[in-house]
């Protein structure tokens, strides 16, 4: 007999990481799991080399400033960029806030965003008085470009899109969507935290102003992200957040400040975050970007088929997209699935994703969400049908 | 012979301490090293407990969220505050900006200051528009709360003092100082960096509407601090930053707030610092804050009387003060000071440790500065004294 065996992905690294024996965790696109050698390098530097930055005159402190911004050159050149474009902030949210806080608005105070934003993309817009453009979507899950060229205009001062949907998984053409928003005169900013796990980016090759990412999301510690921005952007926009570490001379009637990234990072910095960040990277490039999106990939073609053989499964989003599926069970709530689930060993994500416009969109108050890792393998994807099989039973 | 043996002072909690084996750390007032129990509960959060909160419907995610909500509980009772009242923030410094930029400067534009403030107390007002008035210090450096209530007028917004100077050690009569601002009608906000660590601290007997403490200064994690703030001033006060978890509903057209204090905290949050830092607040208050201040007021004491006995050293600051001493060796640069103790083997700080304004007053460009904390003993004050004696050999 001749049967063929299921495609079975795997890359053999879920021993590395501690927090998920015995559980399938399909839930990494709200919060990565940690491998050992980025749990380490967080004990060892608490435990072993820890003093603050920028200010001892000591080796020790000396020796951590270098470790600390070793990790903001690691955190640049990981997405194509310089030292001197990373501002270390507490994450993305707070990285897309500060650039909608301090870009001027004067002449220019509409802003393109897309109708499948993460509300950390069109809150910190409205709070900082823009008047907001939705880009509709395509018929797939994926921003129309061919809508963002039509809507362009010089009173944008900025388009922001995410590179990768964290409800649909759908992938943005980057690099035309920077060409939309430069033929006017705007410029792009890019919400990577899906996209940073789970694609190699280049700033440069995108062409992009500026791009943020999140620590948590890839593989790293909570409390730390990253805004990188063109030197000469980030050249003349003027402080945020004042304190120490960013002035160059305080007085009560003068205060000058340091060149960027300095400039936006007041106080203490998140010392171990970046520490743990750079680590995270470390092992990230040790598998392979490229390598883990086409990992991801497998996963996400294994559970469309699988979910849809089961036929009472609705997919959202596009075929190919980048290790996330959005999904619901036919005449169930995906609160109910969710926890059903959860006691056959499974986390998925139910909810609105924190993008509501999109749920609106969908035309539904929540979807199901599993989401990929380096650790995900088919053994998850099993466990998710059979438990969706249990959902159909007891709501059968 | 009748020889009076000299003061010993120690808590003997040192060993709890595996960053500072065979180092004495006198620095503590940049940031604390971190026992034992606080690194574990950090390890433990990543490598066995992980998950985001407040968003999943597992179980793992409903454990770490009650975790995480216990650590915001633990970090207002800690200072006599109920968990509504705490906002987590990145740090002291950004709890000083978040209300520097949210509350209203309409009718009251001014905030009252003294000359002894952090720049984190200085440039965010700076930065938000306000016009800053300068209390001056009394002769020993204490803030003068005379002078303070000559100066206080119904243009004041707020009244914005450090509760314990981190140059000088100098204890503020805090309850005095919201007496002085709430009678124009002007707030009180505490820079408690200092005195959290140092001093027990009970907002309510102060009177004061707002208190910011760092994290790391309190043997926790990097990259977390609290703005505890009156619930009746939290309620009314509009939010900041933009993003998820701090929304109830968003739409293209009109986005509403959750109430405080999560309106005030935008995006996933550094889940594992709030963790570490209700774990140091435990260590903490199993030594009691009041025989830590009691272990630091005797170790003040014994190094301005063994300083003083060198007879080439000049002490700043009062006589009695929480934990820290500021000083210089006569015609020897502080930075040059530093580095010889380095080699001792002795970390203090040098430099205008981000109040050069009080820099300024003193009428010199830096200080050097000796910090103390549980793990400091006379040893370290030994190391001290013998490494000055080699700075006055080497610059004589």
């Amino acid at each position: 007999m001749n049967v063929q065996a299921p495609i079975r992905t795997a890359l053999d690294v879920r021993d590395q990481f501690p927090a998920i024996a015995g559980w399938h965790y399909l839930d990494s696109a709200v919060s990565a799991q940690k491998p050992q050698p980025v749990i380490d390098a967080i004990t060892r530097a608490y435990a072993q080399d820890y003093a603050s930055v920028h200010r001892g005159v000591y080796q020790r402190s000396a020796d951590m400033t270098l470790a600390y911004e070793a990790a903001r050159a690691r955190a640049g050149a990981f997405i194509g960029g310089a030292a001197e474009e990373v501002v270390f902030t507490r994450g993305a949210t707070e990285a897309i806030n500060l650039v909608a806080q301090v870009l001027p608005k004067e002449g220019r105070d509409r802003v393109l965003l897309s109708a499948l934003e993460h509300h950390s993309n069109i809150v910190p817009w409205q709070l900082a008085g823009y008047t907001v453009d939705v880009v509709p979507l395509t018929g797939d899950g994926r921003i129309d470009l061919d809508a963002a060229e039509r809507m362009i205009s010089d009173q944008h001062r900025i388009v922001s899109f995410a590179h990768v949907s964290n409800v649909l998984g759908s992938i943005l053409d980057a690099s035309r969507a920077a060409r939309v928003a430069h033929s006017k005169g705007a410029l792009l900013l890019l919400d990577g935290c899906q996209a940073a796990p789970r694609l190699p980016v280049a700033v440069a090759a995108i062409g992009a102003d500026f791009y943020a990412y999140s620590g948590h999301k890839l593989y790293g510690p909570t409390g730390i992200g990253v805004l990188w921005g063109r030197s000469e952007l980030l050249d003349v926009m003027p402080p945020w957040q004042g304190g120490g570490a960013m002035i160059d001379q305080v007085s009560f009637e003068r205060t000058t400040f340091m060149p960027p990234p300095q400039r936006f990072e007041a106080g203490t910095p998140h010392i171990v975050g970046g520490i743990g960040l750079a680590a995270a990277i470390d092992w990230v490039e040790g598998i392979g970007v490229e390598r883990l999106h086409t990992h991801e990939a497998a996963l996400v073609a294994e559970t469309r088929t699988r979910l849809r053989e089961l036929g009472f499964v609705t997919l959202y989003g596009p075929e190919e997209s980048a290790g996330i599926v959005s999904f619901s069970v036919d005449g169930v709530h995906p609160h109910d699935v969710g926890t059903i689930l959860d006691d056959a060993g499974v986390a998925i994500r139910a909810g609105h994703h924190c993008a509501q416009p999109l749920m609106e969109l969908l035309g539904v108050p929540a979807t199901c969400r599993a989401s990929f890792a380096a650790h995900s393998d088919s053994s998850d994807i099993d466990a998710l049908v059979e438990g969706l099989k249990k959902v159909k039973r007891i709501f059968g």
